[in-house]
């Protein structure tokens, strides 16, 4: 049994609340057991300067913990006047995956920005953002819709992302933060409701891992985004009934 | 009438939610009607270099607001590289106003750090965070106390902050947006539990202002302000009973 | 009797000095005692971003102090690469002060930038520069008012500044340096020629004031802001003649 | 047949040239095609703050293109002040890789910092990066180990990485800039001589892949790696007789 | 005749005022014409790391231009956030200059910080600024003689620069902003009271230069800078008596 | 004799690599003993915004050293987040050098930027730095010459650079890092093909020197450079002998 009771293939307690914010055009607030993530959507009708011209939108994010979201208080970026590489690369990972699911011709010459705020923090903040914000990106979707009939429904299918790791000779679905620092073998796995990978990202700087046990990763990972995209459905209902209809 | 239904002299709904961050030594959600605030006290046992080895404690703060908390997306200072003017006028005053009901001496060598986040923002952000971040102090400073009965309390008194403003020939207390965008004076106010003033600011860039409009103006914070801390003292019950029993 | 031999509401020596520099369309010199400011005023026939195509001018300022300008020397905010709280809040008071006697829209789409170099400090620095930046101004409007007749005069009121504070128990008018370091209370003071009231910033860290404090405080400011107001009328003379004459 | 003439399967020529740095402790120059890297290994004899007082010492690593190593120049990150996300990305993958094959505590409190300076650029410069790098950390450790004889050898086993994708429906190997930017699968996975895993980072944001995909990619860059590791043992020879003799 | 009416071998007039500013421990405003450069000289009781424990002091020079100094305002470098090229190469040229006559043994583990801020600029700021911090040095090491009898005087000779350039095919002394910007060779030359030179800046990006123009160059900035130094030495009077009687 | 065996007006071995980069309009790798920089010229038809709408062109130079160029790691300029004023003293410099040689209105609106990155530093790394970039240059107008005639040929002469010392009472060409740090004269001399001087900059910080000592310097520095051009000759071969054939 695992430190908070679960079992190897159990996820944490997930919620998943619409709306919590008045102005963005879709948000969640997202928990995964006491990792709690705020997701805004904010459209905007343009794109970046690299994107003009092409008649496609885009579909970016920024990630960032509040000071305390942690044990211990962290630096503002803002104060440190940089963004982290960890910053960096969690954001590029976020954007790049719920890019995997949108057509950005259908979407037309917009962006929508998807901001991951980390209000607390107890492991696997990012698979909570990009599960949070696929969902955040489908109000915003669905909320242009009303407005503005799309000929081909933009989001081409469902996303979500869960952590998996090794401990000792385990291998376990979901890590908290202190399963995290101890997993000798730590792998995010991003997958679609259609069951594709989109993302795979698996180090074992403590300890080189072999083939079998980067598939009984994988095959937990799989599990676990699979009962994760369950929750989307359920949370967004009517409004994601259109999600993957006209499928590239 | 205004625009939200309330008298002129009459507060936006005041909700204050006690630690709601399970890693902070103190933590508290305070919404002024729209807007809502994370405040969080953290507590470090040594202090900035410029007060060390002066046996006294310090506190400062620092405010940030989500990119979406307004209507339109802002940047983050984080990806600017720089805080903004507004910003680091903001957090000089919060942490100004605190250390006006602190004894440091009595806190000894450890820095209490209030970070107010501003997750949705419908005018009074700073009044607000400065309302809310008070409490945080409180929590965090009965937490300290419980581990380490201090001789003296460090807390000297109450505090709390509201603004008011000017509108055609009316006075208004506690703005939203809408009203601070029109309002031709306005004015922060802080002031303590002893109804002593520990900050006024106020501005008529619009329209420069009258001893009888200021006068006005002073009243009607002078009141929201006692309304205000006596949510304070309801929220802390006993928690708050030592605050001002040492007054310096 | 003051540590400098004044009474509590004298004024220190105030010196104005017009156009030392010969590039700038106004420039001013001027002391508060052995405060010196050196203040110019830039003239461009263009308008910020967020200003254009509203035909309307815009008025900002700048401050910064020379390394030496204080006892112990400081290090350039160039060479840290940033600005600092102090140095944002106080040219954002300038900019907002100065805006408040301006007709923006008959100054028409142009950009006057104040800078305010602070040469030596000792205390009031910020006031000082107010008072300097305001005569600047107005020797630039009224050399623009040469070449280009105002159809209305774009300055609509004469602005100066002052600072006043509590020390033990007595109210004084236009601290030093060294009273300004043992003032209880200190509050910045800026006004109009016709006496209404542009800022008020008064603030009680070291310990909070009540209103009588307060009304004192403010009536001492008042007194030494007119005083101010005669001098600079003395250093424009027919050049001021025009100012407030088309109040808005 | 692909662009340049090579089997699905095939690596592009690889050249490492031994120390062309006459003051590293270790340098390589690499090249993989028309890719050409510089790395060198500079030994220093303390640790990062983080790591004082462990007994154990750091290995990290620092990425850069020169500007004109690719077909249109760049700018410089110096220039910009600041990393761009892409190179904290591979900087942090190169050092977290070859802190999987080192034993910290064996190598004692020194820090090696590997620098990847990549003078030309034609597709996989980050697998290039550690491949080389490897080797310039080994030559460093052998020089190390000349003067001062380690008890337990610190580096535990060999290491290389090489880039797979798909285009079209066919697995290639080791893509150069042009099959990189049109595969629709990207991975680069990094392995030790004894064919476990550390790294695999694996991108369909073009089209997500389903588990077969990822098995044939996986294949392709075991082989590919195993001939990598071939050609730094004939480089190192002797120099690399010692990694991995003392296993962890 | 020049636009001015001087010369081509004639300086512009120049003015030595001592000690305007009244905390520095050494201060000049220096005039050539419309240039005037105020240079305050900082002592600090401490060397920077570099040059920590050798028994030695350290001298150094920042340098800043006001952003009116000039006909068209200049953004200042505080807010672009980082010094220009120019800066730099200037302020590394006046701290340079300076440390070639003094003996830094002599002068023992302290720092004097030679500040030069241009407050009007008509060509020849750096000449203006080497010229003027010299004196301002000079009147730092008098004040702290007075204090602390040197063994042995640790300025070792006078200093001053001028600049000379090309303009047709006249060799001009001391040029301004209008003959600066004309000239086709233009250089900067530092020299000692006995006539040794320290720097020699000669720059024809118009038009390389002959052998012949430079030595007709080099023998007007002699005859100039003979003549700055001896305004040098009536402006310190006795306060210069010990300069460079205990040469190195 | 010299440490390495030299005459005192010996150059070091020299080489010149043309086109080592696949990718610029013209590349160098330059070799001055164990000094080796990489100048790559890369040609954008465009210009900088300050020279828009003159029809004429723009070369600029940037300049940097690879952290372990030299004999201790030095930290990345990027990593810092600035460019230290030694770096943008030199880009300046040779910039400002190859611009002599250039006939910008017969190159036409189009800009050359030199990037000169030093592999391996042994002293003169500027000078060697300049004289490789005017070969890369040279490749490049020949390149563009190809495609598009040239009415004039935009290149008006050679150019190349040395470097000069004093150490003790000799007169060294060409000095390595070890003579450079010993040199108490020190000086860069850029000259043309035709035997004009574009930039001297001498200093004597250790010791002001003669003007006899700064006549055998230049003399010196003129063979030097005499030699280093006929090597360019050589290098480029038929590709360099239009350069002067149309001097301004």
């Amino acid at each position: 049994m695992r430190i908070d009771g679960r079992e190897a293939n159990e996820l944490r307690p997930v919620s998943i609340t619409l709306n919590p914010n008045k102005y963005a055009e879709g948000s969640v607030l997202i928990e995964f057991g006491d990792t709690k993530v705020l997701c805004t959507a904010s459209v905007e009708e343009r794109v970046p300067p690299f994107m003009k011209g092409q008649g496609k939108g885009w579909i970016t994010a920024e990630y960032s913990m509040l000071p305390r979201a942690t044990q211990v208080r962290n630096q503002r970026e803002s104060a440190k006047g940089k963004l982290t590489g960890r910053t960096m690369e969690i954001q590029r990972l976020i954007g790049r995956a719920l890019r995997s699911v949108v057509d950005l011709q259908a979407l037309g010459e917009r962006t929508i920005t998807l901001d991951c705020d980390v209000l607390q923090a107890d492991g696997g903040t990012r698979t909570t953002s990009i599960t949070g914000a696929f969902v955040a990106l489908a109000l915003a979707v669905h909320k242009l819709n009303g407005a503005n009939e799309f000929a081909k429904y933009p989001i081409t299918d469902f996303l979500a992302s869960v952590s998996v790791g090794v401990i000792g000779d385990r291998t376990l679905l979901d890590l908290n933060y202190d399963e995290d620092s101890k997993a000798k073998v730590d792998m995010n796995v991003v997958m679609t409701g259609t069951g594709k990978f989109v993302e795979v990202q698996g180090t074992g700087e403590e300890s080189p891992f072999s083939r079998e046990e980067f598939n009984a990763l994988l095959a937990s990972a799989e599990a676990g985004i699979a009962s994760l995209i369950a929750k989307q459905r359920d949370a967004l209902g009517l409004m994601g009934s259109r999600i993957g209809t006209a499928r590239v």
